[in-house]
């Protein structure tokens, strides 16, 4: 997601074009009204290539700055898998699912990630694209660094507030709370993304918060830093899989013209 | 999202069927992978119905325990707008856009949501839906409810700790960090909907997290436990409003069979 101070100059002038190309907005429509969270799974397989395809279109999600902190683990070997439905308390949406996806948030491996994205830059193109660099070699550090207890965070709200009171400043990341909220979001862009393109490509999914955060992370060798998003599982509904109607309140209690 | 303990019983019985229906694959492939953040729109506006529209799919993300626990800012006042864009750093992204849109996460009224969701439980369908009626009534209470210092949340971690030796045990939300991961997480989902609908019908969208939430927040008239997501800016892409090439690090980085 764009975000930061100052790093606002003229990239247009790299004269990049990529047209908006036509889409299929009732076709797009239809994906979204029939994905529901299915409780229930017949049984049927799901094709190793579906479960490709939707974990491609997960990570073509928008995110933090385009650091990725992102992690997707397909469990496929059945004594881990079996491990995994117990840890997700044996909810029918796990023990009848065809596959398990594990979305994982490494907001902890940030500074990687940027390092990664730095060692992009050549020469060349630190020169060219000098915004996007900084962006990258300062702004996203001195943003997202904490510090031991936070230091780093008391010190930003109270250079922020300061700065605040003349001009529009960002204040956001300023404590370890606030780096959880950015990873985890990210990795919720994808997983919407993955769940509606199994439901694009004829599966369905469950999205599972109700689980053992302690148990997955050991059953997929996680850090104590890497932070489960979700567990999504995906399958074939059946018959009766789906629990009832859609349950919405009113659309005007969420939806607020200004 | 499917959350919680002993909660899994026969629903199924109750015999509700909706059948998955068959969706176009392309369509929606196409539509993910031609969605990219776009930095500078072309100052063509957007018909009213599809932004309504577009928000109307938002709503229908899945979200935690469906409470719901979202709002959708549609800044329309010009006064406001402007107000906003210079929240927004006055990046490209916002200056140029035809429509801002401010998701906020309201898990500050998770109580009073769940509430209502107990309202729609008349007598005869406490009988039917025993589980369904006992997770709003008693276990998402316990769970959400951290308690002044987060006390509850200590003794919460501490009891499922104990409870987790022995079996698998829920173990989130225990703190107000995961109360907020809790709300974003819904709201990015539904923002996903949002940006993929205004692809579909041809618009383009940018989110940005770099704005001064304490100013968005005054223009909003919010009070401070509720929570900006993201500002959605959406338009029509200029020629040369997207900055370069899509860019992700290789997907084997981020996608572990296991």
């Amino acid at each position: 997601m764009a975000s930061g101070v100052s790093i606002f100059d003229q990239e247009q002038k790299y004269n990049y074009t990529e047209p908006a190309i036509l889409c299929d907005p009732a076709a797009f429509a239809q994906v979204v009204e029939s994905r529901r969270s299915v409780r229930v799974y017949n049984g049927d397989p799901i094709p190793e290539e579906v479960v490709r395809e939707c974990l491609r279109l997960a990570l073509l999600a928008p995110n933090s700055s385009n650091l990725q902190t992102w992690e997707f683990y397909w469990v496929r070997d059945p004594k881990k898998k079996a491990a995994l439905v117990e840890a997700c308390l044996n909810q029918p949406a796990a023990k009848t699912a065809a596959e398990l996806l594990v979305a994982v948030s490494r907001h902890d491996l940030w500074r990687q990630r940027n390092n990664q994205m730095l060692g992009l830059f050549s020469p060349e193109k630190i020169a060219k694209r000098k915004s996007a660099y900084q962006y990258h070699n300062v702004v996203i550090p001195m943003a997202y660094e904490q510090g031991i207890l936070e230091w780093r965070g008391w010190i930003k709200r109270l250079a922020m507030w300061a700065r605040g009171l003349s001009k529009p400043t960002p204040r956001s990341p300023k404590s370890n709370s606030d780096m959880r909220v950015i990873g985890h979001k990210s990795v919720a862009l994808a997983c919407e993304n993955l769940m509606l393109a199994f439901r694009a490509n004829g599966y369905d999914t469950c999205p599972m918060e109700g689980f053992d955060g302690v148990r997955v992370r050991r059953i997929l060798n996680l850090p104590s830093s890497a932070e489960i998003t979700m567990v999504v599982s995906a399958g074939k509904r059946a018959e009766n899989g789906v629990y009832g109607k859609r349950l919405r309140f009113d659309s005007a209690q969420f939806i607020k013209e200004v």
